[in-house]
């Protein structure tokens, strides 16, 4: 069976999760704490990052590396389109959401609020927090603006793009850092995105000492 | 025609760069200060950075998905391995430099040596510039690891994951920040690659301000 080496909130392990997911392929969830570089585990990462995949007696790093070959050893259901422009377009979007997203929002929210704590580096950057609260604005904003004439984040179908998209909102959702009165197709995207059965495994995570919101496992949220 | 909007010692740039140029695609570069934010620019890409190409009528950004874009549909010569284990490995070590290198190396050196000049941002982050300097010792050992067994990064082939190392190896070179001295295999990777046809407008940029050293453009170095 595949192996997924991951940590619950991760926006890139949980990507690599519901591809996984939405796929049917069944894995062992074994959780690194990847912080303490455990000598084992950097042989299987020398980026000493998760997630780490072992699946056809490969190693696989990178998120967007291991969604990428999942897709191609297991097309069914396609999550990378056909055509080069269609692929261009979710390759923008992952990299928007993996990048741009991440370092704007992501980390200066979650990593603040929660990944310092667990890894015992310190109190929350409050000028941190605040320019992350202030910039998801933009990002929902531009959210809105793509799914006001698209079905899904890179067009007519689901992609890669929306599990990294829905990946990065689903843990700022967990610590309540998603206004989602903003947007009325955001909401709805996501909504139609966590109720997929794919979907189920992420809204069951729990981090000791952070118990999730009441609405975050809420499909009628 | 093709056009590019880049700047010339941006790693990302470069990259795509090398790409079209392997491949003998004709292209227009216009420099781009994207930090001004100019409103046209921002058109093209909301996420206000380069590179931008403009092919087949098309408008693409990111430089992952513009450098899989221009394989797919310009497969000759092949810079993306056929096998997926294969294009694993190379779309792992592109994330290894365009993200752990970026943000370990090359956003401390270059970043702070040039840009901060360049967009009147300030002064070098000394602290920054000493752990950059520190850092970039591991990374080329972690690339004489790999050389030492295989003769280009990803394996037998040239594919991006090189074009991705020594796009972000020369734009540190222009400003004599790579130690050529630490790994023999590593020089003789990095002559063999700065010796492609497809390398010479890299090797003729010219930043005002910033000369590049003599040992830049040269094959013997």
């Amino acid at each position: 069976m595949a192996r997924l080496y991951h940590v619950p909130l991760s926006p890139f392990c949980r990507k690599v999760r519901l591809t996984l997911a939405e796929k049917r392929i069944e894995v062992e969830l074994v959780e690194e704490r990847y912080w303490e570089r455990d000598p084992d585990f950097l042989r299987r990462n020398p980026a000493g990052k998760v997630p780490v995949l072992k699946i056809d007696g490969l190693t696989l790093a990178e998120s967007g590396a291991i969604c990428e070959y999942l897709d191609e050893t297991r097309p069914e259901p396609r999550l990378v389109p056909e055509a080069p422009a269609a692929r261009a377009e979710m390759r923008r979007l992952v990299g928007w959401f993996d990048d741009a997203f991440h370092h704007e929002v992501t980390t200066r929210l979650l990593y603040e609020r929660v990944n310092k704590k667990v890894m015992k580096q310190g109190y929350p950057d409050s000028r941190n927090v605040k320019s992350g609260a202030q910039r998801i604005k933009f990002h929902l904003d531009y959210m809105h603006h793509l799914l006001d004439h698209r079905r899904w984040l890179a067009g007519d179908a689901l992609t890669l793009a929306d599990f990294a998209a829905a990946a990065h909102l689903s843990a700022l959702d967990y610590i309540s850092d998603v206004d989602w009165h903003r947007s009325e197709v955001v909401k709805d995207w996501y909504a139609k995105i966590k109720s997929r059965p794919a979907f189920r495994g992420i809204l069951s995570d729990q981090v000791p000492g952070f118990p999730p919101p009441v609405h975050y496992a809420d499909l009628d949220f």
